[in-house]
């Protein structure tokens, strides 16, 4: 099953061959679970296990032999090296997209399917701290060999650099808070400007500082998408404004950096998750391969990749391109059938290929 | 009743009189009207119907004839110069403070009764857009002759230029309206700070823009009190806000130049008074014939005073120094004793000197 002859096959065959269509029709039937608009499958919920058997029914059309562990997750085993796991989560957001989770469960499942080799796996809300794959890394018992999982990008990198698919080098830390500007409330009109102390005024100040911090630091962003004003009356110049946080970067020194140029105290930090070496280099050997450019690119969102890699496992990201500037937790969310059929090549010829090296090594 | 005595009795008797230890009771009566906490007699409630019957006792106590006009308005009529008014407002906002309307009225029949003529007048539903007011103005029949106005200036102007009063030039005008700013948004950790179109980034930019407008322009003022954020998540780009935009000048053409340089569309908009020269005068003269500086303002908020301005009656406000740094609208509302003490002297001395000239002018 392994060698050279695979990935040569993928080539060859991808004119003749349209597994995005598949993919697609599947995404599609996922999607539709929830009743809409958009993807509404949140942990826990009737629709996230009514996706888990629509996917083991897939497994088992695909002679894989399936499982679903203590905390949930569903696997689809082959019959060789099912220690080298593909996937990612089936829960979304509320009125979330087709594409963020499913494709890495239905692509992976493609790819083992067409690797001939290797796992793949779905893990239990991932929306909402990668509940799933925390509990069975918690466990540290029956964890793989190395793992692969195929996301979109949730953001507009690929598509401003012109890259159908990239690897990700590693997953930002990030840190959540709050700040708070007190004023002196006064009356609209009988408070001349320079007798006022706006609270609204100072917290717009600290958005623009905010977002220069963010920018003097490469691959650092922040946001503030929430503020509250009291006492809110159009006539009352602002007492006391709160806003929301959320600062992230990609190793820790440029996120402490971040958290003091921003000056808050974080009430929530996870820290920075760098992606294996090994696994790495098989995606982006097996990219060049296809003729497409090797970008790399870090992840400014939270994967089960994250999890897997914090406790030891080598994991590998590979991003497909988003469109419509890489919007993502919405029903926009889109990704292109021919970038998904590439993205479904390179996963299966690195399924393989890791194969052959964690072979090799034994 | 009429002459130079009264006057000088004022100037002689000052030492030895404590007007505003009987003022100040009275409003502390008043304000416990509402039950707290701080005063509650909004428009047309028990509470504000209440304040006028008490008021009305007052009245009957000073041997002036009560009377009711259709709009509920209340008047205590001296024999003397009836057609020569004073007084303010008793109704109250929410969780108000002590002074805002009661002072005028209480304080305005302290200088009726002391001047012994003038009519002295408390007109319903000033802080809902002048109900009273505008009804009595809007029926155009039994206008006074004078009116003049007693308030707190509820702001810091007088209390940072150590004067105790302040007579009120004009009363702004002022617009209302809001700002809308469309962004797009995006995943928190995965759009990069150079893809974001982020709608609090526009709308914080825009907040200051406005202050310094505001700034840029003598005697204006603008406040953003309220902002929404959608879809407010900590983890999402702002994809819309709003702002209000409460905006005011002291004449027209300062206030067009306003509302351009903020480039908002008013939703509302309330022309400027100018105060009548004649009862100006006379205050500003009662004022320097005590001693205290002839200070000159404008009034940022709307009055009873803008309204009988505006229906053509000869019409002055006399403000009273707020301390607190000028908080209004609040339990915090505060004036001295021996401030308001003055402004009676003063209202006193004004009520007999207007009853002087209309009667000279006959």
């Amino acid at each position: 099953m392994v060698g050279a002859a695979p990935v040569a096959r993928a080539l060859k065959t991808r004119p003749a061959y349209a597994p995005g269509v598949r993919i697609l029709d599947r995404l599609d039937r996922l999607y539709a679970i929830g009743g809409g608009p958009g993807a509404n499958r949140p942990y826990g919920s009737p629709e996230e296990d009514a996706a888990h058997a629509l996917v083991a029914d897939w497994m088992r059309e695909a002679a894989l032999e399936v499982e679903v562990d203590a905390h949930g997750n569903l696997f689809g085993r082959s019959s060789v090296r099912d220690d080298i796991w593909v996937g990612s989560h089936l829960d979304s957001v509320p009125h979330g997209g087709r594409f963020d989770g499913p494709l890495g469960v239905v692509g992976g499942l493609e790819a083992v399917e067409r690797a001939g080799c290797g796992s793949v796996v779905a893990f239990r809300g991932e929306e909402v701290g990668c509940i799933g794959s925390r509990a069975l890394c918690a466990g540290r018992t029956s964890l793989p060999a190395a793992f692969f999982e195929l996301h979109i990008e949730q953001g507009p990198v690929l598509e401003l650099a012109g890259a159908p698919l990239g690897v990700v080098t590693n997953i930002v830390g990030y840190a959540r808070g709050e700040l708070v500007f007190e004023g002196r409330a006064g009356h609209a009109g009988t408070t001349p400007m320079n007798a006022r102390d706006d609270a609204l005024v100072a917290a717009a100040e600290a958005i623009l500082r905010i977002r220069e911090a963010a920018r003097a630091i490469e691959g650092a962003v922040a946001t503030v998408g929430r503020l509250t004003v009291e006492p809110g009356g159009s006539n009352v110049i602002p007492e006391r404004v709160r806003i929301s946080v959320d600062a992230r970067a990609p190793d820790a020194s440029r996120l402490d950096q971040l958290i003091q140029a921003i000056g808050f105290e974080p009430v929530h930090r996870t820290p920075p998750a760098a992606m294996g070496e090994g696994p790495r280099r098989v995606l982006l050997d097996e990219i060049e391969t296809c003729g497409l450019p090797a970008v790399e690119l870090s992840s400014g969102a939270g994967h089960d990749a994250g999890i897997l890699a914090a406790a030891g496992v080598p994991s590998a990201m590979l991003f497909v391109r988003s469109l419509n500037g890489g919007v993502s937790h919405s029903p926009d969310e889109l990704s292109s059938e021919e970038d998904i059929a590439l993205a479904v090549e390179v996963l299966a010829a690195s399924v393989e290929s890791a194969a052959r090296r964690t072979e090799a090594a034994k």
